[in-house]
């Protein structure tokens, strides 16, 4: 259980399943640079990687297989594995009276599930029962952007096209991006595992699996999970989501109708000042978001931002954020943050 | 001036000002493999290019200089070269009597000039005046889809991302693309050239120049050109357009709205029937337009059909098609080939 420090604070006993996946690394580096108040971090994976170590804090740690002994004692699991992964332990984790900080889509839409991007609805953390989920890597850069609008002026429509990075799917799919690459520069033919078809050089219009109604399961995420978090079911969505060859970033233009039209000056002076948004929007200058440049930080980038010519409330954006650190890690820990605020932990 | 070959048909001296160029090739092997009526082939470049051999069917043909020389005798001017070319030496050939063929952005807004993708508006090559020119890259294959469904059912509003490949700026930047790869993948920085940022895993959302309003060049040009073929200014269109680390073939994320509901049978129908057109659109084996699969054909490929689900009328489609052939080189060859068959030149 929770310990109290020599200085007065708490601190918790945390536990992190799928500590050696991209983003489970990404996840203790962030806890340490955030300082996040632990007593004690344990880290957990499948049986495969059980025994593995890794270094935290200049400390050798040995991941543990993941077992329903291995969350005695935590106040605080973080999961960022496979959905069954996450439907199997986070009512074992809310059962032991622990609260599990959730990044599948196993829960996200569940209604007894907060579903928490903190600069958007902080609030939602209250009523959690043991459970919250973060958003999908794509949606969270999304409602970071219009949630500062969209309080001054109702969202009405988004159309959406994605340009998501390889380290979205996980370690074996940033492998294959590197070793594709490598055949096609010297010649060579490559042959695809991780994904349907090469990746190296080509797009993918294919992320999750296929719905009956067309939408791939990613596209369909995008939609409901933004309306969730925004707490507007009226909100009419819909996107393309491509996988495209680059490392760490996801990007969007996204296509926004607005209950008014407004214009320009106003949308860049909301989001300059919005938390955790980095504007970037000057042409003169080439300045815009870019998935290079905008890996390894925590703000969702915005730039590109003009009249949508084909609306008079339109509004286009070009969004670009760190699927790993806000799209994943950093966004949890927020969460966790604002749990150790609120005292609900 | 045109012979007669000894099977009784015509037979067109022909010029190629670019030939040297990524565009230029494409226009020599179409050329070759459509059998286009030549009675001669003259390669044309800016002064740096001439003197270089390049094998035509087997025979090696030397690059001259672009003079006001150059055109004389001939019937047919393909050019793809720089804007300033085509301002230069487009005139110059109607003024002879020839009719120049032209890729550049130059004089497609022209009113004085037929802007052709022939499925779509073959009917303006007949008052041209010795200039026509071919659309953007990016908005052959958005017209090339949407035209056989707009005669049925009007596009009213067309909201658009691209995913466009380095080929479309040029031979420089195909290098630039594999030479930051391969330093990117053995660990190393780049310095940018072609293009104000890097591009190997990267994605860069400017293409050609900054307009006032924060559109680029580009992306007001899918608008202003789409309106044109299709005959129809009342079109609303916005796009954003993305150059992205793939070295050939143009993607398009389009969502579209028509003036009436239909069901995604029927728009399959009607676009498997389209010519030019190949329908590549099934889920459930990962059948969708991919660049990598889409280079080196003429098609223009569309998939991942679907109802869009933020407005009744609305219909997505996922496009690709290769910026060299269909985008450029063929879609010229196929306006002479229009022409001839029009006994028009």
């Amino acid at each position: 259980m929770a310990q109290m420090s020599p200085d007065g604070h708490k601190r918790y006993n945390v536990a992190l399943v799928g500590a050696p996946g991209v983003v489970g690394q990404e996840f203790i580096r962030i806890l340490l640079e955030r300082r996040f108040p632990m007593a004690s971090l344990k880290l957990l994976a499948t049986a495969r990687s059980a025994g593995k170590r890794m270094l935290v804090a200049e400390q050798e740690l040995v991941v543990e297989e993941t077992t329903s002994k291995s969350f005695e004692g935590a106040d605080l699991v973080f999961i960022s594995a496979s959905g069954a992964a996450s439907r199997e332990y986070c009512p074992m984790v809310a059962k032991m009276g622990a609260v599990a900080i959730d990044d599948s889509s196993a829960w996200r839409m569940d209604p007894g599930v907060p579903l928490v991007v903190p600069e958007v609805n902080a609030d939602d953390v209250e009523w959690h029962k043991g459970i919250l989920a973060i958003p999908n890597c794509s949606t969270t850069p999304i409602v970071m952007v219009l949630w500062p609008l969209h309080r001054l002026n109702p969202v009405r429509r988004i159309t959406a096209a994605t340009y998501q990075s390889v380290s979205g799917t996980g370690r074996l799919a940033v492998e294959e991006l590197n070793t594709q690459s490598k055949a096609i520069l010297e010649g060579k033919g490559v042959v695809p595992h991780v994904y349907p078809h090469q990746i190296a050089f080509n797009l993918l219009p294919e992320i999750d699996v296929f719905r009956d109604d067309g939408y791939t399961k990613e596209e369909w995420k995008m939609m409901a999970e933004t309306r969730k978090i925004m707490h507007d079911e009226s909100i009419a969505i819909s996107a393309t989501c491509v996988r495209v060859p680059v490392f760490i970033s996801h990007s969007l233009a996204v296509h926004v109708e607005f209950s008014r039209p407004w214009s320009v000056d106003d949308v860049r002076e909301i989001l300059s000042q919005a938390p955790g948004v980095g504007l970037q929007d000057d042409p003169t200058v080439s300045l815009y978001p870019q998935p290079w440049t905008a890996a390894g930080l925590d703000d969702v980038f915005v730039g590109r931002i003009r009249q949508d010519s084909s609306h008079p409330n339109g509004m286009v954006f070009w969004i670009v954020s760190d699927n790993l650190r806000k799209g994943a890690a950093t966004n949890a820990i927020q969460i966790a943050e604002e749990l150790v605020a609120r005292k609900l932990i």
